[in-house]
């Protein structure tokens, strides 16, 4: 583990693909685009979906469980909608497997067809609604909040782990409202949710908006998303929320009697964010070092590393540092304390910058005799010492000020480079250079399409709260009402 | 909702369907064999999962995350699991959908078929161990204590809402440790963990046992199980916990250096509970009202039910009532104030007995001039009214109470039907009239077999506790060391 990270500067890919192993966050499985995801990444998606879950029930949602498997009739159903996920289906269309009359092993037993083809669960709009539809009957069921915390399955020619699986892991909100201003509300309330998990837990700032036409999910009438810039100047989507319409409650002929005593078609919304949130964690904020995890996140809080020889002189520190230890854990901050004897500190250092621990207390028998520890901030890499008294309160003011600290660097990255646009020429230099580039837009999918072609750059959103202010498209020149946000994207 | 459910002593198996989905529980899906887990259910299953949980953190296991697809391969690779899984696997074949040239709709792409077959995870030993090759080298790696929630398919003939369903949520741990010894230790620590959760949190008396060789999990070297009697007299398998030995070490070729520093295969256990256990709480303990739960898994522990006709006396209630409903929070207790005027306190009772929460309040005009409340308990259906003032302490206790009588109950009626028989004829009459019922038997699986097809019965399993007390088996006269546990079973 001595080896050193690959540099962002040099090879960005590569630094995240060694990040990602070596601080034992996730790996490559045998099975083609689907991952493992290790101990120590799994333990930071648990916080993170403890605080998600939290923030979706503070808003009123429950959640339940709806089936792996989408009959193929249900995903023809909505037009849109099958065409967006037909080209990425896990298909099971057997099920039973028998001996191999004609040598060794197992093979499909051709007598175990499917009458009809099951598809593992892209997304479950489609098998939610035609549940819903023995659920809602009247406004008096309205709204239904409902979530689901799920594998899915959309099938990928290029994976990369956690970014772009097979497999991921995620939550899928679906509500139902009577009214369409009440299940847009909804959308916005959770784009919202979204957001501020993102930079309040994540310390990942988001800019709020729309996706264009052509970048909408497969079935919305619209769809709202986040959107982070990573280091290496590319975008990433961290989250998004839909208003459907009407689409999955007429597909599914879900009807129920108003207040007005009519029958009616609810409005739909769905919602949801995945296991794509840990490489935007991971890509946001570590260095040529390895893992930088806001504290919020973090699984351990602070390590412990103390510096001995004999085992008397561990169990004197151990003396002097066990009750910041209790100290800190009853301000609720999770502590390691490290006494492994098999490790020289050195390389347990390292180790725990690789994975990213906010704080590092070292103590040895100097600091005994002072009665002093080192502090070290894994965000900056800055060391001081101080007096052990007074130390654990010291460290939980330290944690909110490393948490702010991650998410105002994020910040001052972004705005160092989103950079405003007006010349064609001058775009597609700094789409190649990466950033943010807000530009006008003439709002056509063919002006869309045509800067996509000749740049790869997308248009990632058209933000909610920026000004109004009209210009001419960066790319034909025609009228645009506001600035869109482009850039290269994950 | 007025409706009677169907009662126990007529129909047991209807009024089980009906409690479920009349309670909210569960409801089958068009999609055949899979259930949809409504959001009452599911804030169970979440209860029970978050003291699982950490039931198994505090043993010091961590959670993570493998592929739902196990290659056809592996599955082949150990030859008993092989066996035992292959008639039930739901299998992948293709990956991609496209446009139906031939008319309407979507077909499975014939050019998109996988090379080799994917396996949805009937269970993950294979695909685990095929990971731990990687992640096991030397003793410092082990033990390796791994669990993961997860969904898992297993394809099944005839359903039966959480007690058999096609696809099912669940843990599986899985464990590796550098000697026998540690293993065997794991197994029994882990079915120590699933006897006490079933015991302390669900309520639920359970026998723990090995099973027979016939009964074990497909690869295991031993199984122990924990077996509870539901009240039509059948027994439940609600946990197992394997002791797999080498047999997938060996097979997937995981091997490590000893603190000898020879090479050598690792031990191996996993260990596992389901949505399952939803069946045999429901079961264990409602009656012809509905459902009973026990305090600690109960979502909504108390409901409030105010009698009112008027809006200000709504008010004047609340004013009384919200200084206890702050209290009863303040002490842990979820608490529900139903203040809808859309339903009478009559059908309101009605449902929240359906629904089994444990303690339901009443209170009225008159109850505010005596000060007075009255406290129903769901459990044995007594009904109570007491001074207002101390009420959220007295409830606290209740809890502890309703919890510990369930429990009592459900003990009382397994002690009322188990039964030591000697005679063939008695085995057969009790064994058709239901409970547990102990007999000798030869140890061997022709007997095992013959009397299982002779009466339905089978070894629900061999007591870890039981004295040793020599007999005559049951059906065949020969030799036996010990009595066991026979009975018909879910």
């Amino acid at each position: 583990m001595s080896k050193k990270l690959p540099k962002r500067s040099e090879d960005y890919s590569a630094w995240y693909n060694e990040i990602v192993k070596r601080a034992g966050l996730a790996e490559n499985s045998p099975v083609r685009g689907c991952m493992v995801i290790k101990p120590y990444g799994f333990a930071i998606w648990e916080k993170m979906q403890r605080a998600l879950d939290d923030m979706f029930k503070a808003t009123g949602h429950q959640n339940a469980y709806f089936p792996l498997f989408v009959p193929k009739s249900f995903l023809e159903k909505e037009e849109k909608h099958a065409e967006g996920f037909a080209k990425e289906c896990a298909v099971v269309t057997h099920y039973r497997l028998k001996a191999n009359p004609d040598g060794e092993g197992l093979i499909v037993d051709p007598d175990a067809k499917l009458e009809e083809e099951l598809i593992v669960r892209p997304t479950s709009e489609t098998v939610i609604w035609n549940t819903y539809k023995g659920w809602i009957q009247s406004w008096r069921d309205l709204p239904l909040l409902i979530n689901q915390w799920a594998n899915v399955v959309r099938w990928e020619m290029r994976t990369r782990l956690f970014l772009r699986t097979t497999e991921f892991l995620w939550q899928e909100g679906h509500t139902a409202h009577a009214t369409e201003a009440e299940a847009i509300a909804e959308t916005e309330q959770m784009l919202g949710v979204y957001a501020e998990f993102a930079e309040s837990w994540m310390a990942l700032p988001v800019i709020q908006g729309l996706k264009t036409e052509a970048e909408r999910f497969a079935g919305a009438v619209e769809t709202y998303c986040i959107e982070a810039l990573m280091q290496d100047g590319k975008a990433l989507q961290a989250g998004t929320s839909h208003f459907l319409g009407q689409n999955f409650s007429k597909t599914f002929d879900v009807q129920f009697v108003n207040q007005e005593n009519e029958l009616t078609y609810p409005w739909a919304t769905s919602w949801g964010v995945s296991t794509r949130l840990m490489g935007a964690l991971i890509m946001a904020h570590s260095d040529d070092n390895g893992l930088i995890l806001p504290p919020k996140l973090a699984p351990i809080q602070v390590v412990i590393v103390p510096i001995f020889r004999e085992p008397k002189d561990l169990a004197e520190i151990f003396e002097k540092i066990n009750p910041v230890i209790e100290e800190l854990k009853s301000l609720g901050i999770t502590v390691k304390f490290d006494d492994d004897d098999k490790y020289k500190p050195g390389y347990k250092f390292a180790e725990y910058e690789l994975q990213g621990i906010p704080v590092r207390l070292a103590i040895g028998m100097r600091d005994l005799e002072n009665g002093t520890i080192e502090i070290a901030r894994r965000d900056n890499l800055t060391k001081e010492t101080r007096q052990i008294e007074g130390v654990a309160e010291y460290i939980k003011n330290l944690m909110d000020e490393i948490q702010q600290s991650i998410y105002d660097k994020a910040l001052n990255f972004r705005e160092e480079n989103t950079f405003s646009v007006n010349i064609w020429e001058e775009f597609k230099e700094q789409i190649e250079k990466g950033g943010f580039v807000l530009a006008h837009w003439d709002g056509t999918a063919e002006t869309e399409e045509k800067i996509k072609q000749e740049t790869k750059a997308t248009i990632r959103c058209i933000p909610l709260n920026s000004i109004e202010m009209a210009g001419e498209c960066v790319y034909s020149g025609k009228e645009s009402a506001k600035r869109v946000v482009f850039a290269k994207a994950y």
